[in-house]
């Protein structure tokens, strides 16, 4: 039996389908979030694609998973909140199982991310995981004893919003000085912004006064690349809060493994040797000498993986 | 069948026995913490002094449990390291169990703390609680699906060495800016000194002066109650830092309850409306309407009796 994978993104919408270990079909379309409606039929969509795929090769499809970045009740397969897409308290699952006729399993795309990781990528067999994707915010996910963390109410593992620097830089969440404020592709994005602000002069902040709305983490990770002083300050800045944070998430979950992925995975090899340093001078020796911090393995396949295991272990 | 409950302390050894939801029986000795052989006998003899309690009542036990400040392999059985004790690498389970032929259990202390309000305290019923205790240090336990949390090694749940404010004061593990660093009877103790320094006058501060190595965090409580505005204000810098390390945890775990534990509880009426405030203006919505922060109702019972349920839920 196959299952599809879907990761519902704010612009793009990835869907797989997954055969055992392997992934023997994969697609990408825009996302289209202007309203519930488009939202669900771009999912069903893409869900009908992963299955016709699926029956050209001669399997059959049981199940499908869901990720989307929000707030989730994974029991009732309900979408609280969701940050980046119009769905509020929307009864996905019930919604897209009277459509296909499949058992569909619906969660929070970092707690797919950390899945996909723990099972089959860079956390492989681990039992205690900790995943930060970092872009443009960053999510988390947490892997406790092998099963996906969802806490209370399925708002847990809001890694992005631990408090690292107290009243530190406002973040979107209305605190300060939380990880995301802090190391993300938007924190990143500020500390450009105040740098042009302070009248600095450096190749990247050229390219971003002459178009700041097209600039970004990706842009200034190529500065940084051509040994722009300033670019390489920002990463290094980013990735010093970055391995706090994890110090701390360490110290909290002793995991076995802390894994990244996201947009700014690319530019991680600016910020490592801060995040390296901020981190064991931070965290508890016991824990900080067993974990292992791992770059994701899973490219951009990780959301909609994690949403295909997930469907695949909650009908066993 | 009647169960040990044992919390080893830095300076009291307190032993209760549990039958049912009742302790039936409670004493409290000095810890001999000199050598890890005066330490075991300490334990050997509050553990036979309750089985002889419990003998009185026509009680017989079959199982210890213990708790201790520091890391534990709780699958071993072995201290692997005490802060407030010789104890090092020690087989404290298979000593005790060939000295007493009881089973025995042994865990973090602050797990324990946590496990006794999950099962019979303020957090009574809850799956997901997170338990702070607030003494010299901050300690943590966290309750996850009914279960203590305890990571890869048993080193989880170090929720005093959460980082809440990036290069904050030095905390005694050797970070900066860890809740302990901010929020514990040290760090109050820490701003008592440093006003001090500063050539601040207060009532607080004279009976400081004085006697330096007397004063404690609960003598600054009784100035706080006297009016003494030094050191209200002492307590709400406390107060503050700790409602953002509590609003990190519940933006972490989404637990149904946080509880408090610990010497500085009598303090807490300082600390309280700070505490609420940042913890309200830093967590996130759902999460924040969800929980509820309670205080301890379990007194100084409250490490002994979480040993004792360890060993009852652990034999069966």
């Amino acid at each position: 039996m196959a299952v599809i994978g879907i990761d519902l993104g704010g612009t793009k919408t990835a869907g797989i389908v997954l055969n055992g270990e392997s992934i023997v079909a994969r697609d990408r379309t825009d996302t289209d979030a202007s309203s519930q409606e488009s939202v669900l039929s771009c999912l069903l969509e893409m869900g009908a694609r992963m299955r016709e795929a699926a029956e050209r090769l001669g399997l059959s499809v049981n199940a499908l998973g869901l990720g989307i970045a929000g707030f989730i009740d994974f029991e009732r397969g309900v979408v609280t909140e969701a940050p980046n897409h119009p769905l509020k308290d929307a009864r996905v699952k019930d919604i897209l199982e009277a459509e296909t006729g499949l058992a569909v399993f619906v969660d929070n795309d970092a707690n797919m991310a950390a899945l996909a990781e723990a099972r089959m990528g860079a956390g492989k067999g681990s039992r205690y995981l900790v995943h930060l994707t970092l872009g443009t915010g960053i999510g988390g996910g947490i892997i406790i004893d092998g099963r996906v963390y969802r806490g209370a109410q399925g708002a847990a593992a809001e890694l992005g919003h631990m408090i690292v620097l107290e009243d530190g830089p406002l973040c979107n969440c209305g605190a300060r000085g939380c990880l995301e404020a802090l190391s993300s592709g938007v924190a990143i994005y500020r500390r450009v912004e105040e740098a042009a602000a302070a009248g600095r002069a450096s190749p990247a902040l050229e390219e971003f006064l002459a178009d700041p709305l097209a600039f970004s983490a990706e842009a200034l990770g190529r500065h940084a690349d051509a040994g722009d002083g300033l670019a390489r300050e920002i990463f290094q800045a980013a990735g010093h809060h970055l391995g706090t944070g994890i110090a701390s998430l360490v110290n909290v979950f002793n995991p076995d493994v802390v894994t990244l992925s996201g947009g700014l995975l690319g530019c991680l090899h600016h910020m490592e040797e801060a995040m390296l340093r901020s981190f064991r001078e931070t965290a508890i020796a016991i824990s900080r000498d067993h974990v292992r911090i791992l770059r994701s393995t899973l490219g951009d396949d990780v959301g909609a993986l994690g949403a295909a295991l997930l469907a695949r272990e909650s009908l066993s």
